[in-house]
């Protein structure tokens, strides 16, 4: 397995492929790589000849009240991860190869942000929007992978593609879980033992919320159930919990279309999100 | 030669001629095609494989009382004068193809926008980031050709190429110009006779005040003096007229450093402008 820290190594690395007529799948991460992340290259690798994974940790998509300095960090770890998987590539650039300066140009998302995360993490998709710009064209992939556990982020990033006319497909995986159903997260390390317990309740919540769908047709009894139910089983504060369009992201009566069912808790040292995708009468993810 | 109008056809035509291992040359302009512009594909020409040139009215980066309405179009002649010099494939999608709806992304320009047209035409070279953005994508030039007259585009181009790490080449090319100097534009049909007996005053002044700024070492007193010059000599009210860092675009005091004066005028139906690139002792363009 190649480790790559430049630009300009990655890219005469991505053009040699594609030249060769290789497909070439890409696992943008932010490191500390887990499960879930492996899923995402192992699906990568099924599907196309070559298979890079980008772990950069990247400063445009936090906020200054962030977690950013503490996000966690442990190259080694993601080496060996991304090494046992059969990944070819780990493109592992430091901030200023990818932001030598303020970049001169951003990108600013205006659709599906202003819910669920994007409402109080500002300028968070903006970031991310700017960041996997820069990566798509360092890495050229025939396709990239998401996992559904940030489903915003997925349907950002379809519109992104879409809209920008990027000649990448995007597949989004289903979240990965522990076996008691939380899904796995980098920020779960932050959870302290007693919450670790209690987390598993997100995810009980969303299949609870499905099913009272069904029964009662009424998005915002569901709504107010669901957070009286996880603020009663954890110590955490429930952030928001939504029922949406997907990948729309918009405020919509009970129907046969598929919607969202999101929420964000926030424990002491760690702001969990978790998400179920539902459409009356099936239940997907 | 080829006239291609749907997304789908062009992103088809890149992929086969770049998998192939043609390197392509990128004309982008929004039509009304001049000497300019043909001096744009014969550099193309010589230096690429295969030339595309797009010819689509941008709606993005026109002003709500900018003239997107009536921007002068005239297709047959696009075709014409792409034809006669040897373009492979002329771009010409609609609107409604390139923006089926609002676009969910947009990009924005953060650094060399506060000078020259920026000033006033704002959110103008954010709808040409976004525009760019996507047929850069869609076409996958090598090398995209820009004219020096519209020489706050080429910076910021520049700066969009450089920081999302488009993988493309921007070549920047002599403004072409008519025998009295006047810079060739689509704008100039909008001129008046006498209007159009004025105009190589533009061109003349930078000239002029080159000699001075050589001469003076006084970029505030050189400026003055031109404002002054053009409104004597044409019937023109002058917008700005500026000597700043290139491609930075920012106020800096007289040194060897490549500066740009440049100049826009409004006349009664056209508003016109030109630049000329400066290091002292030295003149280029």
């Amino acid at each position: 397995m190649k480790i790559i820290r430049s630009i300009r190594e990655m890219t005469a690395y991505s053009k040699t492929q594609l030249a060769a007529g290789k497909s070439l799948g890409f696992v943008p991460t932010m490191g500390y790589l887990h499960d879930g992340h492996a899923a995402l290259m192992q699906q990568a690798i099924r599907e196309n000849d070559i298979v890079v994974v980008s772990s950069f940790v990247n400063p445009l998509q936090f906020g200054p009240n962030e977690d950013f300095e503490r996000y966690p960090r442990d190259f080694a770890r993601d080496e060996k991860v991304a090494n046992d998987n059969g990944v070819d590539v780990v493109f592992y650039p430091e901030v200023r190869e990818m932001y030598p300066d303020q970049p001169s140009v951003v990108l600013h998302v205006t659709k599906r942000v202003n819910a669920l995360c994007g409402k109080t993490r500002e300028g968070h998709f903006d970031g991310v929007a700017t960041v996997l710009s820069k990566l798509f064209h360092l890495v050229s992939p025939t396709r990239a992978y998401f996992g559904m556990k940030d489903a915003q982020q997925v349907a950002v990033v379809q519109g992104l593609i879409k809209d920008l006319n990027f000649q990448v497909e995007l597949v989004a995986c289903p979240t990965v879980r522990e076996e008691d159903g939380l899904a796995k997260s980098s920020r779960n390390v932050y959870l302290s033992p007693q919450e670790r317990k209690e987390a598993p309740v997100l995810y009980r919540s969303l299949k609870v919320a499905a099913e009272l769908l069904e029964k009662e047709k009424n998005i915002t009894l569901v709504k107010e159930k669901m957070v009286e139910y996880v603020e009663t089983e954890t110590s955490g504060s429930v952030d928001y919990f939504e029922i949406l369009s997907y990948p729309e992201l918009e405020e919509v009566p009970f129907s046969g279309q598929t919607m969202i069912i999101a929420l964000a808790v926030q424990f002491e040292n760690a702001r969990l999100i978790d998400n179920l995708l539902f459409t009356h009468n099936e239940r997907e993810q």
